[in-house]
């Protein structure tokens, strides 16, 4: 039986050394982004205006507002990608597994549990989550559970959660397993954390699929943990291009 | 307290019944395909040749190796989409997790355990498996456990596995936990299978990154899990396109 | 001054020999497919049903049309793209510049104006499309010319390609210029062929912006030409895949 | 035969009264970015380092070359498309036919020959242009062409322009056909504009393919007017990310 701990980093000996802990986060933050409503507005422009038009800019400014909405109904999606959005994420592995099926217009960097030790982070839905399934299954509705039913769940959660971090954290130290071969015990359940670039075209259709409006065009039916995350992508696109999402919402949150 | 069992589908059921079973499969298997060398050096040729070549395409095949070598090792990519591949795969999630990064040329649907009680099938490392990480963090090697170690983990693995099946049924049948909720106590070592659909460009692309082999011009060191399916995976292109895979190989296993 | 006849194969100096011809063919013909709309149903019981579906295949195709129906409405479009279709299309360039922006689920081969002399065949227009715009800029509708109309626009079409075509033969065999440099004075209206391939999913999605249907969700208003393709395109997509298509109709031609 | 002016807006009719003028211009400009060589490498961090990463960029910043250095050599290319950038881009229809076919990482708005009259501006390949194409056709080399083949070369360009664009304004103006019509008389020679976004990956994609670097690990042959614009394009991505350049051409100028 060998000893691994040579083979890990100071920060990681550190965090086999951590309880479990449990949080209700879903954590999804601005990190940098280019371009604004102006910028999408420039690059329809170079379509049917003179190419000296980025001296005119301002006195498109003027039919902003039509000229978007135009492309946004119509279906016209390509000035919708000149501007750039990056963002930060934490969240339970369950929601990347979604995330990640997003495959144009979004790169991705996240956590990788082959080259570092996962702190033992594990999230856990709040009482408020809707976690019992009604109705059939063709046509499920949901609601938040009650006292008792709550208490049992997390205590499920935790338990399982305990029970796999020190069987990982024995593996990895006591045994001298990879990190890879290791971590097949911890749960979706626990957190990661990616970098990942979007654009204004490709956020609107992940707001389309991943949020749920029942007077949306198309109505979708997100796991409510990836909604949360949709929700606060949101803000960020409305606070950097307030006009295109105000014509996003207004046309029935259709992705163009 | 709720019971959902109502809610459930009478497969569901009988999988909550079910005690964890545990194997060393890394499923990649054939479904379908279209095209073949042919069909590349034809799309190849379009680009090049008369717009009648179709009927001429017997008299082009005797240059067939060198216009395919030469399309490979300039990194003319485009003839090497114009076929396809469609796969079944059944590996763990931690597989699954890697393998839906590759976004281009790539289509995916996977069981979803939102929507069906996953069965109680686990992946665990076979003997052979270099599980023990030696060296340096930044250059390490893998040998093997012994068997005492291998014994070890193999406990820990299958501890953990039955814990937390155990509270998964727990959750979802006494309590009527959401399936999506529930799951997020299952580990990354729990199967999940998918049907994918690729192209001989994509083929290459993934191989080159997920295939280990020392002499490639570029040497990758992927998990060993992903590189048993991608061996499964060459297999199979090699059997489809067996030109393309040997210049492929020729090339230095670099995707064009 | 230098002779590029020896640079030259016999098939392009026989091409240089020609007069320019004059043709209104639109030409999207069937080249290969892979899978039907069962491809689709199974790809989408994965995520569903049991993995063993596939024994069951024929069981669940008694529910195939609604199942398939809430894949479409809902837009779940991945099932779409487990699929291929590879097709031939010969059209004028300005055809193929607006083809071209589809980058999503579209592999293309064309013809090379720099590897090959492009033979002299050229667009025309035939009486029937429309070719005079009328109304406002912002939003036109179109009638065909008057047949003296389109006589002066046959004459002004033709007279362009037989000057531009002679003085490209000239730089080409005269002055030895490459081609590459000489066909800068051939005009988008000169045909091009390449084959491409595409998916279900991608299809849907071409056909939802380049084909006129006044009671679409989504009305497009594409360039006559292109629409004619995307017709030929839709005859294509409909024999082979004629419950998806059936769907795409009914769900007011929006691709999911 | 009807008038067309009342649908031209007072550009256009200005547009149509211009004459052909003539460049060697091949243009492209920086117009915004988002990130630098720090963004790719804390990118990068996220997969190996504490989620806390960010508040020490600080310390990692010293080795930051050996780590962009080790996800260049071992095509790691995901965190080289953590950042952006956007170019305005003016070229004859030819370069954009070419560089329309890189689809992924690279976003498009051009200008429309449907929507807009062009302006008569058409590019002329420069004297130092190798316009001669000597040796072999399976190996061909390229050389200037002298002075009177060039003087040759430059009559037949501008005389098929000219004799082009009078007839394109015959149809639009006299005869108001439509300009989606009229313009296939207008050769691959005429000036189009741009605006494109990009990222650092899909940046050194383009300059693997459309430079030619005689001590690349993979040597292209691109067309030199496309070799130009890279070479602008090279310039301004080297002034953003100057160590992911440098990095890249330490590597044979091999794309991630």
């Amino acid at each position: 039986m060998s000893d691994n701990r040579h083979n890990l980093k100071p920060a990681e000996l550190e965090a086999l050394e951590r309880e479990p802990t449990f949080s209700t986060d879903l954590i999804c933050t601005y990190k940098d982004h280019m371009g604004d409503d102006d910028a999408i507005l420039e690059a329809m422009l170079v379509s049917t205006q003179d190419s000296e038009m980025a001296e005119d800019l301002e006195k498109y400014k003027r039919s902003r507002q039509p000229r978007l909405d135009f492309m946004m109904a119509h279906k016209h999606g390509s000035p919708f990608e000149q501007a750039s959005i990056k963002l930060y994420v934490k969240a339970p592995i369950m929601v990347f597994r979604e995330w990640h099926r997003h495959r144009i217009g979004f790169s991705y960097n996240e956590a990788s549990a082959r080259y570092k030790v996962m702190p033992p982070e594990f999230y856990i839905a709040p009482p408020e989550r809707p976690l019992i399934q009604e109705g059939k299954h063709s046509n499920p509705t949901w609601v938040p559970a009650d006292h008792a039913t709550y208490v049992a769940y997390l205590a499920d959660q935790q338990a399982v959660a305990q029970f796999a971090w020190d069987r990982y954290v024995h593996q990895v130290r006591d045994l001298g397993i990879a990190k890879e071969s290791a971590r097949a015990v911890l749960g979706v359940g626990l957190y990661s954390d990616m970098i990942t670039t979007l654009n204004p075209r490709s956020c609107m259709a992940f707001l389309s699929l991943r949020q749920h409006h029942p007077d949306a065009a198309f109505v979708s039916h997100p796991q409510w943990e990836i909604n949360q995350c949709a929700n606060h992508m949101e803000q960020i696109f409305k606070e950097l291009f307030p006009l295109t999402h105000m014509l996003f919402v207004q046309n029935g949150r259709v992705a163009p």
